[in-house]
């Protein structure tokens, strides 16, 4: 059942362990906004997220973000409305119109180009790893590996050629700016599973990796992890 | 190579065969704006674009967007772009702070949410019908049907019981207002392959069915098939 860490906030996090959730933690701790946060698990056989989401959200999915009435689904608009009504005069609002612009395109892309390559990838390593009869595991392997070979792998690489680039040309350490915005907020979820799915090194992409050394750093982040390991659960994202 | 169709616009359509951009055409033709278009071909080997979309941006993805010295990627982005610019007083620029909104929420959910696992079914699928040694099919059969009805299937019917909500919620034949917005534009690409990979039929969801047929017969769709058909390629999406 889900457990909830209550305040007198209106802003709840309806947080999904290993999902794309935690890094709207992560900003409403760089934002330091009151809220509460309301914890769900995953199924460890199915992976299914616990039902009560569906009554929050009729898709079921996480994050949602609630504040009073208001009811949020889809992480880049949860981040854009945080920023929007919490950011005040921090320096996490992008001052100049180029800026805002870029980090919109950001919290499109991250989601749309990014993530599905990162769950191809994941899905496949699944597949490739999970509960097969002995039998079967060489002709599966064969067949994930030919798949990533022939779509995911290549379009994860040169996604991945592409951010590092843009980090190159940017020369701050973050995506947008000279302060963290909602681009590294969003960046943040695919770019972990780089890690562990499509060869994000510090040697292969030294500028990446860095960054998410620092992001992974920031004080914030660390009272993200430590918030949802006192209520019991894992940060870690493992797909 | 690229074939182009020249007028003296500044916008341009980078268009790929079977893929996320017809609907980008079908938005130009609504929104009567005079543009060129460039059109670029699958390998029907690899299915990968041909490589000259990279030097208009680098993910070398399709659609793409030029008006002028602006590169606009992201379908979703490129639809807004275009209302907000070519719209006018046209009928697809929503009225209300709470339809905009609604548009704004669709336009991120069909590539965050929808797409994604539409992608899943569609790759599933290649990798079931591919090229593949007999003695392998029926453990890559087996496979990847326990895949999709573990995780890719009972996500698609719960979107698209949810879509149908919402059509219904709505009542007006469209999922915003009462007329065509970006959410239908955007919305028409993963439900095509909805046809093809997730069940939806007049059957089983005929309020999204009737939508389909509403859409894809409305003139200006016509129109954006009639011109790519004169260039000598197939507006077909068969994923």
């Amino acid at each position: 059942m889900a457990s909830t860490n209550s305040s007198s906030s209106p802003v709840v996090l309806h947080w999904l362990e290993n999902s794309r959730s935690h890094r709207i933690l992560w900003l409403l701790e760089e934002l330091e906004v009151p809220y509460s946060l309301k914890i769900y698990r995953r199924n460890p056989k199915t992976f299914l997220a616990e039902p009560g989401l569906s009554q929050i959200h009729p898709l079921g999915k996480s994050p949602i973000l609630t504040d009073g009435e208001k009811v949020i689904a889809e992480s880049a608009l949860i981040i854009e409305y945080l920023i929007n009504k919490y950011g005040g005069n921090s320096s996490i609002v992008p001052k100049t119109m180029e800026d805002k612009e870029s980090v919109k395109y950001y919290l499109h892309y991250a989601e749309a180009s990014l993530q599905p390559v990162m769950l191809l990838l994941s899905v496949s390593n699944y597949v490739r790893h999970g509960p097969l009869p002995v039998f079967m595991r060489p002709v599966v392997k064969r067949v994930t590996d030919a798949v990533d070979n022939a779509f995911a792998g290549p379009d994860a690489k040169k996604q991945l050629e592409y951010l590092e680039g843009r980090l190159k040309l940017n020369g701050t350490g973050y995506f947008v700016g000279d302060r963290l915005t909602g681009a590294d907020i969003i960046l943040i979820f695919p770019l972990q599973i780089a890690k562990s799915r499509a060869g994000l090194t510090r040697e292969t992409y030294p500028l990446l990796w860095n960054w998410l050394e620092d992001m992974l750093g920031r004080d914030a982040y660390f009272r993200a992890d430590k918030k949802v390991a006192e209520m019991g659960v894992s940060s870690r994202i493992k797909l």
